[in-house]
């Protein structure tokens, strides 16, 4: 994916000079990552007005010699370990001529920003905002590849799992069992803590797995992703086990079964954020199921499991073609448990067959 | 432990205090667990003129229903998953009659920093600096006692690998099975990402497991912690795969052995931090790899597992008793391996025996 780089770096250039400053200084870890492929724990890029620099940290974070090198671009490894990179870059910018340089006011702490001011004296700070951020929302086919890859890793590895016996095992050991599943599949790693909360704890939208073992008549909710390449996606399900699920069981799964198809069936380029939440919220809301129904239905995925856009009443904005996002209804009812589903789905338009979902596992409610 | 938080915050308040502001707000999340025993993902606390209030967003990161409330303290809910909680712990500081609030500019970005500013715009902004950070140096007997459980919890797991047979397996399998043993064991989960580094690999710093097998002849480094209660420890040791070891593997590891030994023996309240670098590096350089030597020679460990002091050639301070560290020489030669022997030890005064090793795990020589 190295030619992507390159041309990433070029477009924020080009938004940068239109705002006045003829450096960039993009210190956020994904940020860093989307422009140039690493993202060493300790590091800051500069696009600066004649080369682009990654300043890293000799924190044993990153070894430049375990992986290829980023394409067109210097790396500047420095000598103590405590110096600041981004304080460093602004020092090479000033350097080589920028009268001003944009920074991530959102990622720079108050003290590292008057750190790289001192490092700086004669350099005007303005704020790149989240530049970055917005050109990672819409993704290109390379992307969406590796996200696909990873949805398919993370049905896999479910897949396996629902072939077992899962009575008698706690939420901890199927979590661990799934994550090193994922990795036996080629994940990176996990996207996120696997989530197995059983009984109880069932349709909880977060929750760290227990000693808590698996029975008769639980409903099981299970919530895993993939990293591949440092692309992250999310599959959520839930199970009930045993011979047959209980009435108040399949009431439940209906509702959000059917709260999350709307969330599905209202994602489509130019589609309002809020209105995607809006969807699926209203079939719990009708149902009585709204209190429990958590802050939002979905949000973007990517480099980070958690980034723009938001399925949230309050989210502001419009979807576009090839925006992955989750959508996540769940209710949870204290004492008994409940019911979760996640899919990771790309927006694509009616023309194109609409929505492509990447994590393909039945959402029919399997009695395990 | 939840005894220990209010006075944490009771002495944190008299610091504030006695620097002009009559309300503190920590936003770094170990920092808000250390004072107040939880720290959900996207919150602050406010240590207010007449209330201590616990501000956080309705992210699924926190279910204030999942564990025990913080005692003595207020736990604010936001409806708004968008809101930031630091700017309405601002709002109510003001409301209860602060005229000054000292924050964490060290955490604080830019961006939040200037919120916070606009929704109390009365309120003087002054910096707390790293207060908390200097309060969490000198760990309380309950504290030294999770880091002990979590030394155990690792020096258990580690044990256990070394009786299977590992010639063959991949350094990702161990690794995972590592992390599953750590949570067998009662740990809350990893301390950091285990490195299981074989062959060419061993001796890294850091080293992300691959594909690689477990080969006869192999140094082998394996380096875990468990985190316990919050509380995060780190061992790490080099082993020979086979049944007798090279002459330069026993001559290398000799020298590791005796820099790290060095190391240990520098841990004495009153000592300069860079003291204990200075002697582990000293044995490397007069045997002829100071170059591969990496930055530091260790650091703090507890609510973090990479926190002050540092032990690095320009670390400021001096050692206290009851500050765990870590105490990690190692040497990489590109190409053919190398050592890495990592301990977490608590300085003692000699009048108690001296450093108190938490790892136990044998430092000879095992070939496996």
């Amino acid at each position: 994916m190295s030619e992507v780089y390159a041309p990433r770096r070029a477009r924020l250039r080009e938004q940068t000079a239109a705002a006045g400053a003829e450096a960039a200084l993009v210190s956020r870890p994904a940020n860093v990552r989307y422009l140039c492929g690493v993202a060493p724990a300790r590091s800051a890029l500069l696009l600066g007005p004649v080369q682009d620099v990654l300043v890293a940290a000799p924190t044993p974070a990153w070894d430049p010699g375990s992986g290829p090198l980023p394409e067109g671009l210097r790396v500047l490894l420095l000598p103590d370990p405590a110096a600041d990179p981004a304080a460093t870059a602004a020092d090479l910018a000033a350097a080589d001529g920028a009268g001003a340089l944009a920074v991530e006011e959102h990622h720079l702490t108050v003290t590292r920003h008057r750190a790289l001011r001192a490092a700086a004296p004669g350099l005007r700070l303005a704020d790149l905002g989240r530049a970055v951020e917005q050109a990672r929302l819409v993704k290109d086919e390379q992307e969406i590849a590796c996200l696909r890859i990873a949805a398919e890793i993370a049905d896999q590895a479910l897949g396996e799992l629902l072939e077992s016996i899962l009575v008698g095992r706690t939420e901890r050991h199927l979590a661990l069992e799934l994550e090193r599943r994922l990795v036996d599949h080629g994940a990176d790693g996990s996207a996120f803590p696997t989530i197995v909360a059983a009984g109880p704890h069932a349709g909880r939208a977060v929750h760290t797995p227990t000693d808590r073992r698996v029975e008769e008549g639980d409903f099981l909710s299970i919530c895993l992703g993939a990293d591949y390449q440092g692309y992250r996606c999310e599959v959520g399900r839930t199970f009930v086990i045993g011979t047959s699920p209980a009435d108040w069981q399949i009431e439940l799964y209906d509702v959000v079964f059917a709260a999350q198809r709307a969330g599905r069936e209202a994602l489509s380029p130019g589609r309002a954020c809020r209105d995607v939440d809006r969807a699926a919220r209203h079939v719990l809301d009708a149902a009585g199921y709204g209190d429990g129904a958590g802050p939002g239905m979905g949000h973007g995925v990517g480099l980070e499991i958690d980034e723009d856009p938001r399925l949230t009443p309050s989210a502001m904005g419009k979807l576009d073609a090839c925006v992955p996002v989750t959508v996540e209804p769940g209710v949870h009812i204290p004492g008994r448990g409940g019911v979760r589903i996640d899919d990771t789905l790309v927006v694509r338009p009616q023309a194109d067959g609409g929505p492509e979902l990447l994590t393909i596992t039945t959402k029919e409610l399997l009695a395990l």
